[in-house]
């Protein structure tokens, strides 16, 4: 008798996660004598401790192909760090209640570790279960992948957006606006931020500095470099990770609390950066802070990006089949030019709670701009164009409201 | 012997300006026996009193046609408030010096007063000159025109960003950020915030609240509203106008200085709403703030925006052509649904520096949301998609390097 699998997402979400899911469901379909019901937890893993459970057979055909083109989760996820104890035992009656013999977690660094703590307590508990990690994040930090699903999509995003505000900028800048800042996400890393530079043609088009966490921030040489810009160019477009931080690691902002992992909130750099340049060299700036847009911009999504999306939530499935348990499916690249890739299983414990950050040779001396090597690494994450079907002007995303699952358990009192 | 035109772009520039250069040049071309060439003026106004002029007839067909999908403003644009006295008589310089009798000045209300301003001069003087106004303006706030070319694109933009971050917002909110803001342009009017309801299929779909210059904004009032929308659907999605002020006119935020017309420089209103939640609800927020992105977004223009802007620049053309002066032609709604529109002629004097407010009617009683007369006035002006070519994963914009005419003039003293 075939165990069913529980699916959940986990973490920020992606403007392809759902592809993610697509993949995973797509593909236990298609294996219907090893694998029952793929059940979908509501609001990622605090959904399966509340056993708030989708029967994803409820999805039709449609509905599958539609997870492919929408943004956000659609299942829900969350922040929350799964702790070992109550919680954990918890998770086990779950899986016992209905069956469940596969997991397929949908989520980040943080996500491979809350993953793989499952599958150790299950092999400890002599428990039949399949635990595989499904990767996605847009800041691209997780180490043994080439790069992560949802960053390519992220990156085409800011991309477009800065090369679109620099010819704004370019056309009004000599009577008006000199600088223009877009603060990206990228929590401690400065993959996003570096992504931007694909948009420059060469040394005088946007985005003309980079900031990024690797990089040192120094505001005296900073200024200098924007000064220099605005001599040479006629303005100044920058890209600054929200994580930017000086010598110290002293983030420039530190906008809010912290989350559930203890991370703390980042955003407010643009803000903090326009301060400066208007303060110290006098300019007007103006500045844009792409937040969730970014996340969320399915409307934009990388096409290679949606297909490593899809190609991962299926690998997950064909190894658990395959009987290979605590691993991660990452994308390998095989060549840049032209871009190949492949997908390998790899050892969760090599992944869990891990940062990768982005080399420093991917930047330029400076670490303004990309260098060669840094442009031929991202170049083929951005290529391609997936977008969603429109309706009366706007992209169509289904608001899914599923059923759930009648509940078997007692229920569950959350510390 | 055909007169010359001289075509400039003024103030702000749009997804779609230089589609109605391609309007203009286009048009043009196609009366060779009665204009001449068309230059245009580099960096607008300024270009003209610096006598830096492009000759567009070095603009190939592929050129012209890649006009239609750029943007930013292709020959560039300034804020400049055009002056009495030595400008003014340095413009008839210009005009006299390279045979100019039409002018297509190419902006928003400020320009349609300055177009007057010439139009004026060059009658009082007796100097041949037919002078049209092309509208343009994101803001979307000129009268007797049904819509300003420039703003469909900017509300398909709007609408667009905060469907999909209004399901990210939902995907995530059991457990973690519950609102979220989303800051767009639109001066001292309400256009671009409202549009942004035509994002929401229902009373529970985002934005849950726009904010609007014409609604006096009160903190109470709008806490409570914010309360009421989460404990409803569990999170609150906000679009608010840079303009949103108090029943005493004063802004939330006042970023920066003025501009040469003695506008203030707004933005930051999601910042400051952002922290009022947190202060008094304590919900942590996450906020964007589109700033340049949305005006420039060319990738994500509605079809519907691009053709007339088109057509504006190709009516100037023709109603000069017919003899018609200081005139603008105006978008006139024949019908919304079939939605039809046709160009008309509109007096300067009657467009000339005057904005235009978002009825109150187009909002519910609240004032949160669209009313059904709002979306019907907003819905047809986002219809259709007009993407620009992707190289390399990224929207290919020409980045135009165009020869100036030699001078004729001696050199003018800006003051």
């Amino acid at each position: 008798m075939p165990k069913n699998a529980l699916y959940a997402q986990s973490g920020g979400v992606t403007p392809v996660i759902n592809a993610s899911a697509y993949g995973v469901i797509s593909a236990a379909r298609r294996h219907p004598d090893v694998i029952g019901t793929v059940y979908a937890a509501q609001n990622g893993i605090l959904g399966a401790l509340d056993e708030v459970l989708i029967d994803t057979a409820q999805l039709s055909d449609a509905d599958l192909a539609a997870l492919k083109t929408t943004p956000g989760g659609a299942f829900g996820s969350c922040r929350h760090k799964l702790r070992h104890g109550a919680e954990l035992t918890r998770l086990f009656e779950l899986f016992a209640a209905h069956d469940i013999g596969y997991l397929f977690y949908n989520g980040g660094g943080d996500s491979a570790d809350t993953c793989l703590k499952v599958a150790e307590f299950a092999q400890y508990h002599g428990y039949d279960l399949t635990a595989v990690h499904v990767p996605k994040t847009i800041d691209n930090d997780l180490p043994h992948s080439d790069c992560s699903p949802g960053f390519g999509s992220v990156a085409k995003y800011v991309g477009t957006a800065i090369r679109e505000a620099g010819l704004d900028v370019a056309s009004m800048a000599a009577s008006s606006t000199k600088v223009f800042i877009l603060e990206v996400m990228g929590r401690h890393t400065g993959w996003i931020a570096a992504s931007a530079g694909l948009a420059a043609q060469d040394n005088d088009a946007a985005p003309h500095l980079i900031l990024t966490p690797e990089v040192a921030f120094e505001p005296g040489r900073f200024l200098k470099a924007v000064k220099e810009t605005i001599a040479r160019v006629g303005y100044c477009t920058i890209v600054a990770a929200e994580g930017t931080r000086d010598a110290k690691g002293t983030f420039l902002s530190e906008a809010g609390g912290a989350d559930a992992f203890g991370h703390i909130q980042l955003g407010g750099v643009a803000p903090i950066l326009a301060r400066l340049i208007k303060d110290e060299l006098g300019h007007k700036c103006h500045w844009a802070v792409a937040d969730y847009l970014q996340r969320a911009a399915r409307h934009i999504a990388s096409a290679t990006d949606l297909a490593q999306a899809i190609a991962v939530g299926e690998a997950a499935v064909e190894f658990a089949v395959k009987g290979q348990r605590s691993v991660m499916p990452a994308i390998i690249r095989e060549d840049s030019e032209p871009y190949r890739w492949r997908i390998d299983a790899v050892p969760l414990h090599d992944v869990a709670n891990r940062e990768k950050p982005l080399p420093r040779e991917y930047l330029d001396a400076d670490g303004w701009r990309l260098s060669a090597e840094g442009r031929a690494y991202f170049a083929p994450l951005i290529v391609g164009e997936a977008p969603p079907p429109f309706v009366d002007g706007l992209p169509a995303y289904p608001r899914w409201q599923f059923s759930h699952l009648p509940k078997k358990l007692i229920p569950f009192e959350r510390g």
